[in-house]
């Protein structure tokens, strides 16, 4: 992965590449283990609690540390969050929003190219959200720098399940014996195929796929569970299955990927509120990856104490924070 | 005005609200007084006079504390104006630029969906631009965090208000007992308003409302200045008032705003110029909130030593900087 | 330079200018001398060197000081490479991304005012960025504060020419007696030109300007040459230059610029792959300033030790912390 680089001589001195250590990437969710989610959230949950007992101590951990955000695609929230994390840890944050457009890849310039020049100003960690799907692996292969996949094309978004499954594991204490509800549009949403293939890590009880019939969770992700030996249902029927679950993970029915007439007929099925609600167990806990545009209803919903979500977005903060820090200090992938 | 969050549990727990305390917003001049003002305005002053002599000691104030810019209109003045702010008192800056258009909000993300994931990255400050009039307020009523309206829609825009009467107190060394033009287009300058609003609080000798007469200072605020027993005239001859001016706040005549051939008609008088200038007692004061684009002449007027608008900018960043800081030690509404 | 400001007692007040040193801009290439050159290359090649044995010591150099970046161009590789040497040195950075458009400019503002708004936050350094080939001269007319031209026009980048000249004399250990290669569209392109021109204050052994016939180096440029005695020949004909080349400096062929016809003529002569390299001597370097979009050909040349413009986008970065410092300390012009 690293040969790209290390070919090249001058680089080598340059970046004074021979004195340092292979990077960490987070590329795909798949890379990890249970372990090391464990060590990266306890991680997390430290940095919380001292977050509010010894704030200055935490921003001072990581003093004179650089990241930078470099999205081609535009995401106000996913940039906020990583660069508050960075933030939090004491390091210092620059950010290209909307790089094809207002940087030299309008001019052409090739992804490869673009990590290299920015590998080059020597920041610490590179965020990266780009539309291909391998943006973030061909930006790894060129990269010195540690390299963090903010989500790439229809394919990852790894931070995001390690948001979700840290959420749940925070607020029900555990993931395995779990009732777990994924629903939406299965076949287009990256967080829900992310969900569940970090999801097929654990063990559990039962993962209900919840879609119209049309966009159901692709085979590649229910072979995974098969494989792992994870029982799965499919449906359609979100109100017969609610009761018994443990989590519900919600997210958008894309109307701009399937016909009017179709959506218009099924739309009204892939809303929750309050009837939704009632049908869920007390302890249960709803979750978005948000944004949310119509199918949780805000007024019916989100006074509701098994309303999960902007907690979630908040653990995805320290949660980031704790993926920062265990590249820098090279305790990600092993203590 | 802080149900929706404190009726979630979780939300709660999460953002450890059960330990802070209520957040104190900036959303309206009218909610300030002028003892409010007198401290604000000695911090600024404390702040500039620092600067200049330990500006190192300033800059340790606030470390580790986050400012967020969330501006949902453009506006590279203001953003940065927040930012030195923040970063000459220590803390760090994340800027989302047109959070309209690059961010969940092009999706459709609701406001208060927008404010309660930003509010879960725990910043100590946002700073809020939004074209609903509304906006700032909304924003508050969601936000654990507190709230500085940068401006919104059509409205308010306190932050200037301050800056205003802070720059004329600086130089005139008092508000009571002056004579204050404020001339332009008096109906549809949110900043105009604002300011007359808040000189109501003061004892001014007297107001005179320079305009077209087509589009004159609103009937609330002329209500207001009438039952606080504040003297005030309208005429639309700037050249007769000049004379007996103190200070002559001037804004910009919207030609977007009117018939052309009114526009074509009226425009010549409302420029500042050489002749203008001659006319205005030597000790007064020329203030615009700028941008200016024509309604003063800049070689005839820039050299001047009346002239003050771009001190009054200047000033805007200490005046925020004292905004931020006396929120964050709660002593902006009592000492 | 500085009338503009001197005059107007109360922005001098105000700003506290008249306690403050005159500030050193970085507007033009031909402003450097060798010796001032030798300075800021020793600066740029410690700061390295410190970067990788006293990072944070490096990192409290210039704590509490900020840079503004102001680009109404986009270059998010320019604005980064600020920014990364401003953080290195432990500043603060607010960058405004196309300030043409997201800012009062939009509404009409001129620079000149743009300029002593920004001015009057207070940052230590404005790195600006304008398309009038006049731009930074202006600004720093108006400016209390350091200017670094980062781009005018079609006029000057003259913290490119200092990264140039810079990575030649690291790599090769000197620019005397060198022969170079400077190639592409040498009428259009603005790096070519300012290096040309920082080339003739030095001794090299003889310039080789390959270009199309139709774009050749401007005559103002080859009559600097002639008056210092530097030898240069024009050429259309890459492959007979190459073997005499210690450094070929390639830039692009610019599509837009010339009839379809034409450019369908030329392009393939003016494009360098492994046969062109096949023709460099062994210790030779190739630089770019990057974008490339095709007139260097990565799979054939990027592995190639003589591939020298990344380490030059790395160099960059150095020598602007160098740039930045060298103001800050007014060591820039005299030591």
């Amino acid at each position: 992965m690293f040969a790209e680089l290390t070919h090249t001589g001058s680089t080598c001195a340059m970046m004074n590449l021979s004195n340092r250590p292979l990077p960490l990437h987070v590329l795909r969710a798949g890379d990890f283990t249970v372990p090391m989610n464990d060590r990266l959230f306890t991680r997390a949950r430290e940095y919380e609690e001292r977050f509010w007992k010894d704030r200055k101590g935490l921003a001072q951990t990581h003093e004179g540390m650089i990241l930078f955000n470099i999205f081609y695609e535009e995401s106000s929230r996913t940039i906020a969050s990583f660069a508050a994390a960075a933030m939090h840890l004491g390091m210092k944050v620059h950010s290209t929003q909307n790089a094809g457009q207002t940087s030299s890849a309008a001019k052409g310039e090739s992804l490869p190219d673009t990590i290299r020049i920015m590998d080059g100003y020597l920041p610490d960690i590179l965020v990266l959200r780009h539309p291909a799907d391998d943006g973030a692996a061909v930006a790894a292969k060129f990269s010195a720098v540690p390299v963090i996949n903010g989500g790439s094309g229809r394919g990852e978004h790894p931070t995001q399940a390690h948001t979700d499954v840290y959420t749940i594991e925070k607020r029900m204490g555990r993931i395995d014996g779990l009732t777990i509800i994924i629903g939406g549009d299965l076949m287009n949403g990256r967080t829900a195929r992310s969900l569940a293939l970090m999801l097929s890590m654990y063990r559990p009880a039962k993962i209900i796929f919840v879609s119209p019939l049309e966009v159901p969770m692709g085979s590649d992700v229910t072979a995974r569970l098969t494989e792992r030996g994870i029982s799965f249902t499919e449906t359609d029927d979100l109100r017969s299955a609610l009761p018994e679950a443990d989590v519900v993970y919600w997210t958008r029915v894309q109307k701009e990927r399937m016909p009017p007439e179709l959506y218009g007929k099924i739309k009204d099925r892939f809303i929750i509120g309050q009837q939704q609600l009632a049908l869920m167990p007390e302890h249960a806990m709803l979750m978005h990856p948000l944004p949310r545009v119509g199918e949780i209803v805000p007024e019916e919903v989100d006074h509701d104490p098994r309303a999960g979500f902007f907690e979630q977005a908040h653990n995805g903060m320290w949660v980031r924070a704790a993926l920062i820090s265990s590249i820098l200090d090279r305790t990600l992938y092993a203590p």
